[in-house]
């Protein structure tokens, strides 16, 4: 009911603030008897870890994630799964100055509102450090993935006014980490600098990612509420800065005819087109599953802002700090998680469809 | 697991197929001693049944709802609200044309490989039909909101190329419940000649939704994975032929840059902007609440068309039948109905916050 | 949250008050593909039925289920089962006699203080005539488990002070469906002169149902809180009139030695003795499964009684009525559909445990 | 779906095996801004430590819990409470010779089979040892229920033959914190003797745990599956080693009359006996809730036993190492853990039900 879990078999439920003692989560539902890669875990939170480039926030975060259960001589038991990534050095930091203050567009309002206490240190349980307990979890469900031959891939095809053109449901993706993860080498370079120049203007920059995902078995998602897009557009709403998103045609098949959007099926059970996205009635049909998700300029800025505090006064919101010009190239991962452990959620549900 | 039932506090099972004996679902959670109107609820499956203009599909389906219980003298007993809708006429008719018939862009194939058996008779479970289920749910829960000073209002921005323009957040409303359910009279008039020329086409058409809700308190929602627009997000998601959703900003976010997306707080709790849509950190700020779904053109055309049948073999698929060339009019009250029990649900679940 | 769902994977959801419209339920997460016999529903339902002899209630009630949806040509589809049984005769009844009167151990006084609101027609839903709903999906439960080799049975072991002695977890059952439904005849014939007497008394008598549960494969249940007993335990405590729930040794097991309990596996994985019921750490070990149910004497006797009514004031409460003078002839099909839901959910749960 | 968690709003999810890297938990839905005694949750958990008197296990096992976030200055910020209790020393012993042998009455075999890998470390997941996480939950949930003026007390009521006579719903308990916590010191020494003399033959014996509840407040419960004793005998059903569980009259008012079990409510709400156990169809009624609690011996023993090897041959399992004889002492404050847990989940459950 507080909303700190997700999925229904393989299920994720996560704790930590952004400066409290640890980050963590439990991971109930894992499938035993499963030889998992300890550090392809490690490279994934590395893949989300501030200080990676610089293009992304310069914050000294080791993100090391210890394993307190649920694997044994390198194997998965069917326990849950444990862990925590400890919060370091912030600890003893000063946070006095933002103790009342109700920064713009962060939740600093709304949390204090609906709580009545709230940990103000660096966003509290608002903060997108959270994130990395889903990155965990996420890396353990594409091993998974991996094994049943599901391939999850996301990039960033949008910064600002810059976009990816053409069809990018079968680009090739061997350049895409590159700092702002976009498989175009020149269009990434464009990105880039078009970050550095926000980033020097003391502002931020919004983003696109584009995920995709092959090898999805036909049959995998339920047919009316839990449609396999509606709880993959319901993980993604839920990463941190999300404001919108949309599978196969999404808002552009708005405008197309009936019979142009139709996908006909051809004999071998593929479609000529793909502007379902690969789910049909909510149900993956086999074909690759593709869609994007929009993401806000980040709020924090390194511009003087007016704002109010806590006691419902106008007080003046200084820029400083370090913080992500942009989010994207970090949230890549974040969207692979999250589409990992949604699609491994309704691999494992599919198994009780017939006896 | 099975996927039939939405909300956790205010919540909805449906049951039924489009052409079996009956369609309906159970309402539990519903809160004790409140009164009633039923005949509000039939006002909005009205708005939901086809044949009620000249632009929606012109089969024959009163959409009588009847209740069975957790209703008594008038008021809610806390008991679950059990009801039904009776299929009429279609009982007897001949389906077997499209017995082993896969059509494009429908659930026919992915139900037969993912059940191993499957009521074929026009769509059965993934037919559209199921809505109606929602819609008095949705109705009951719009009483409560409405008890509640919470308004959700919805209602057709887009069909195909024609769009409303505009800031459509404080648009009036008092013209909407025309046939195509567009506020703007010329506008609706656009989109209703572009509806009918595209049916005498044999085609289809997509368009967009838009809702608002206003007077949602401070409060609803909750932090992480249940954040109030993720929600949002999924409940719109699972409605048939939705394919995208995007809140406040949405999509258009991603090319602003932060410093004008921040939403200045005022000392009066408002915002002097609202990208944010009414909702921070996936709490409700107390500001209005506003998103966009968007629908694809529907799949069944007047066209013939190429699939494959049962045993993978190449088939014609003719064209016929009574079929929405839009279905945007009739889902504007399918929106308001998801909105309206997602919300509800969130004003229960945030009465646990504090103790 | 209202509590009107059990199950995790296969589910159900129950509606109905006593007096109302009609009762029924919606299973959701059916295996699809699996062809019903729906006589066999109505068997079981005739085996809960009043009036199937003389030493139940002789109220009149057909109990005639009605499917909506789910089955099809036979075969379920893997969508949800919804099904009504009318509720006959009693609509049009006058109730207003106990309408403000809180019967001493029945509902009423909770349920009003709860609710606010409360339908007091023959208890409402308080009222067992819910339990009809249970044995439907039981029934629909049973005959996935019987495909499975799991027989679930159960047999009236005690009545007030008359006891089945001896090992029940062999013996044999040809005879138990007699009225009292004692397998043992000379113990049978015991228990129902017992019950006309008290019934002659105006008086009611409390019983025990015994249950076993054959061929249940090693594996099911969860370790920590669903063990597969505790969810057993709760399926049988949330049965009206049920005071108690032991497994295996139950409490007769506190007065054994660790030496003497333990349960000795042999090279065939049977075990030597099993005070354990089937069931180690939470999980089914192969050995058939037993408990026993604790029902207390019908609450509504035919004696007058003191209690008070909706202004707390002191009120007589006359004996009147048709009712059970004995629950637990009735309670054995109940059993069985609740152990048979429990069981077939664990069954399907199991089947993600290994990927 | 794998069982790892409880409750619905007040949520405990446990992770941890007796001897892997350490165990804890994360409990969801704590309401905000509570003061919390943090060494007031250490106290509970000193009461279920090994180690602290001489008729329990002599293990050392500090357990000394951290508290990772939800808590800031002190109080409740509404956020998951994420909590660890390290395991200590025994990580680098030597388990070899357990590896592949199936303890006669423990989760070996039925994990081994279920899982198909297994720590067999010390019990691994099976262990008592998880229950300390319950105990700090159950120690933070009987903080608000103090508040709230509600009273959780659990004593032991039998140990083997030996019983407490009488009426326990009023006994009263400032003894009952001795080493075998039994309210009445002759009864506790008589316990202690018989503890002492059974662990000397190197076996173990049984016991009942009496707990009873009051200061509920009228109209916790819901009617149907979620009846709330049915919630309480899951959560206790759950804990290791219990075979059984009753309330109110429970397996004794099998034997009784309706006339003599009915309770006869009084003016001022309260009823003139308690055979009800305070709850009246499922929802508390106001008057004192009580329950027992049956535990069988701890199945392991020190005496050699037969048993099989993983690969199904006879072996003997030598009797060593350092166990309970009898679990019900320190089984006391597990018992009000997990009775904590469920009252104070169905309080805030209870205020959803009306608006």
């Amino acid at each position: 009911m507080a909303g700190n879990s997700i999925g229904h078999t393989f299920k994720l439920t996560t704790f930590g603030e952004s400066h409290g003692e640890a980050i963590g989560g439990v991971i109930d539902g894992v499938p035993s008897n499963f030889a998992l890669d300890l550090r392809a875990v490690q490279v994934e939170l590395d893949r989300r870890r501030p200080g990676q480039s610089d293009i992304v926030t310069q914050r000294k975060e080791s993100d090391t994630v210890r394993f307190l259960s649920g694997i044994f001589e390198g194997k998965t038991t069917g326990a849950p799964i444990g862990f925590v990534i400890e919060n370091e050095n912030q600890k003893s930091k000063d946070y006095s100055h933002i103790e009342n203050i109700y920064r713009p567009s962060h939740a600093d309002f709304t949390y204090d509102k609906k709580y009545g206490h709230r940990d103000y240190r660096g966003g509290g349980r608002s903060s997108a450090r959270e994130t990395a307990s889903r990155v965990v979890a996420g890396a353990i469900a594409k091993q998974f993935l991996n094994h049943l031959g599901i391939k999850v891939e996301a990039f960033v095809s949008q910064v600002g006014p810059i976009k990816l053109e053409g069809d990018l449901t079968n680009l090739p993706l061997p350049g895409r980490e590159n700092s702002v993860r976009c498989p175009d080498p020149l269009v990434a370079e464009k990105m880039i600098d078009f970050i550095k120049t926000v980033r020097k203007a003391g502002d931020t920059i919004g983003g696109v990612v584009f995920a995709r995902i092959n090898g999805v078995p036909l049959g995998l998602g339920a047919p009316v509420f839990d449609k396999l897009h509606a709880d993959l557009g319901k993980a993604m709403l839920s990463i941190n800065a999300v404001k919108g998103f949309e599978y196969g045609s999404g808002f552009s098949g708005v405008e197309m005819k009936g019979s142009k959007h139709n996908d006909v099926i051809q004999p071998d059970g593929t479609t000529l087109s793909n502007h379902s996205g690969g789910i049909q009635g909510g149900i993956s049909n086999g074909t690759p599953i593709y869609f994007r998700v929009a993401f806000k300029p980040v709020a924090t800025i390194m511009q003087d802002q007016s704002s109010v505090n806590s006691k419902m006064e106008v007080v003046k919101v200084e820029g400083k700090g370090r913080h992500d010009p942009c989010v994207v190239p970090r949230a890549v991962p974040i969207v692979e998680a999250m589409a990992s452990i949604t699609i491994l959620d309704h691999y494992l549900r599919n198994k009780m469809t017939q006896i």
